[in-house]
């Protein structure tokens, strides 16, 4: 078999072997392969696409390449949960603890963050003394125990994927849906979970802009799951604006908090109760969705909810008082306000401007080395829909250093636009894929 | 600029800016981009090609990548030929004597060749004492003394096509018709001739297979010329047997000599005569078809176009005794004969398989460092069109080692396709593009 010949097959429209895919995936791996090669192919695959049992044949060869997390020492189903990306989305930070009150056990990996904020591990960096870095065997034990963990990914996780994504990203040959899904359903499945549910952002904010790619991203990445064993369903949420009021690290920790006692941001609100739905059925817990969802508003207002998360926290290391009194973690007492500068309704927010204006601030890493301040953020005061006049708060900045903070406000005040109109309201929760 | 961005752009269907693929072309020649973002970048193309004025510019560009021949020292207009390539292609042995001796300059580089045969540099080695490596000072006298003269390549001509065409023949990205033209037009810039004469072959044996797309590869090349300023003009013929009778190296010189003799085999005679008409015209010799063509038959009758051959060869130390006397150049005594398996009439000849029954003979290389054996070649006795009967000579093999001489005899017998139906005669000269 030589490669050459793979890549002309694919160039020529043929399905390939699975055969094919695993000379390609274990030579490249290996190093045998060369970059120049694979970088062809993914071009060839970008314009003739590849069938569902090519994506998922490369997606199970991608996750075998490297260590697969062995769950099984877990009673009970254990179901994943990943988000695509956005403004504002610390949904993992009050989903787990609610899913894991309702008996699914939570024993999920999570990444640090490249880009506007920091990622669910840096975020619960802003409990004073919290470990993310623990040994699987405590991993293990820590959901055994208390129903629910969350680790730093500290396994190499199907290593093919990640060469493979490097060389896409200086190649032009991201932008295809089927290596988009099989990237990340290859990481979700070598995570270990028996269920995973997926949480697909769409709109301006999101990698994916529109609701047509959004859903044909989601079905890809159902099919891989599902294909793969996993029942994996995704639900696709608007992120045509920032997810909730607050963005940053520890602010957005306090506002997760505030969802687990009850009193949330609408939005937010709304996109954990669903998600939880969902993994709470896929963990067989609850056999349709209203009763999954009564079961998710006895955790919060039992308090049960709360008590996983500080239960969590406390057996890796945190400071559990901060859990009940969130006003403990450190967020900047230096602010500015961001004001209105006419009469109207917010007509829209453009979640990318508010992202850098907060990676602006230093709660975000531009590249890997940088380290994060976890005590920046904006919290937005005004959403979409609101009306606001000339002069009314629209954002307070909570920042630590006069460095780009004016670029920070700028990009901020830009990113509010206000119409004379009320736009209409858009549902939150756009699509279902099963 | 970011070699990334322009791989997108062509992605999505863009025209490269002369500046994008000068930043790409001189960027990978030094080595400051990478193989991986040019091979995503060929098969960009090979997808979404390339318009007129984006090959112009890469052909160039290529050609200024490394040495430019510096002809101006020839007085008159210096023509060029390029021939795509085929089984028994001995022409340019035959042809540019006799444009030189109708007062065309011929100032021309050869390749080595790499498979069925030598290279015309190869062939002319059959001639005792030929040395075909000179410095361009001597080929330049040469030119000027005797009006003839060709060098093997010694000049670093188009470099950046050179690693261009290596890296498109192991990833799959050959088989572009602008990419195929561009790469053989650079180098015939490089080599710095006023006008170029193309010998593109159709059919079984050439490298494009189909009429239609000889004559848009035909089209490019021409276009890219003429854009060049180089008066170009290309002559596509037939290749769906081998040309003339003799296949191997000392045999085609042989052959060649026979034609300048006037007593050659009818396509190749057409064909080189065609060829030079066409070269006489573009150096400014002749001013129609017709004066071009009674000058040739003059050169040949005269025996002026083998005198010509004879101050050429003799110039680079060889033994013009062997131009008189084509006898003295050694072909082996070695002989078997190859006969018709049943009567009928010749239908067609599958040059490959003659190509490669020479190859094993030892007539061409499989690979760069194989040593040519000049003496071993194949004399087709029947061609299409030809009435057989059961027994008759087809073809004569001559040998001179036991080894490869079964499977080259089989490849032979196997080439021959008898039929019972004379087949209708196709003309040897398909389309002339000007």
């Amino acid at each position: 078999m030589r490669m050459v010949d793979i890549i002309i097959s694919k160039r020529n429209g043929n399905e390939l072997t699975d055969e094919e895919i695993a000379f390609f995936v274990n030579g490249y791996t290996k190093g045998e392969i060369p970059d120049y090669q694979v970088s062809a192919l993914m071009m060839a695959i970008y314009f003739k696409g590849m069938s569902k049992r090519e994506t998922l044949t490369l997606t199970k060869l991608m996750a075998d390449s490297g260590d697969l997390l062995d769950l099984s020492k877990i009673a009970g189903i254990k179901v994943d949960k990943h988000s695509t990306g956005g403004v504002g989305d610390k949904t993992s930070l009050a989903l787990t603890p609610i899913v894991s009150a309702c008996g699914v056990p939570i024993a999920k990996m999570s990444g640090r963050g490249l880009g506007h904020t920091g990622g669910t591990i840096d975020k619960l960096e802003s409990f004073d003394g919290f470990n993310v870095s623990i040994p699987t065997e405590q991993f293990i034990d820590n959901v055994n125990t208390n129903g629910i963990s969350i680790m730093g990914q500290t396994a190499d996780l199907a290593p093919a994927d990640k060469k493979l994504y490097a060389l896409r990203d200086v190649t032009g040959t991201v932008e295809n849906m089927s290596l988009i899904a099989s990237s990340i359903m290859s990481k979700k499945l070598a995570a270990g979970a028996d269920a995973i549910v997926l949480d697909v952002k769409t709109g301006s904010g999101a990698f994916m802009k529109t609701l047509e790619d959004s859903t044909a991203l989601a079905k890809e990445m159902v099919e891989i799951g599902n294909g793969a064993g996993r029942k994996t369903v995704a639900i696709i949420s608007d992120m045509d604006q920032p997810l909730g009021l607050a963005v940053g690290n520890a602010i957005e920790v306090r506002e997760a908090i505030d969802t687990l006692n009850g009193h949330g941001p609408e939005d937010f609100t709304e996109l954990v109760y669903t998600l939880a739905t969902y993994m709470i059925m896929l963990g067989g817990k609850a056999s349709s969705e209203d009763e999954a969802l009564t079961m998710i508003k006895e955790a919060v207002s039992s308090g049960k909810a709360l008590d996983k998360l500080a239960a969590f926290i406390g057996s890796q290391g945190g400071n559990t008082e901060q859990v009940y009194h969130p006003e403990l973690l450190k967020v900047s007492d230096k602010t500015v306000t961001v004001k209105a500068e006419k009469d109207g309704y917010v007509d829209h927010i453009v979640c990318d401007r508010v992202g850098v204006a907060c990676m602006m601030l230093g709660g975000g890493r531009a590249s890997k080395e940088d380290v994060i301040d976890l005590s920046v953020g904006i919290r937005l005061v005004k959403k979409v829909g609101d009306e606001v006049k000339k002069g009314d708060d629209l954002a307070i900045v909570y920042y630590s250093r006069e460095e780009g903070l004016e670029s920070a406000l700028e990009r901020l005040q830009s990113s509010y636009v206000i119409s004379d109109v009320k736009p209409e309201k858009q549902p939150l929760i756009k699509n279902i894929i099963k």
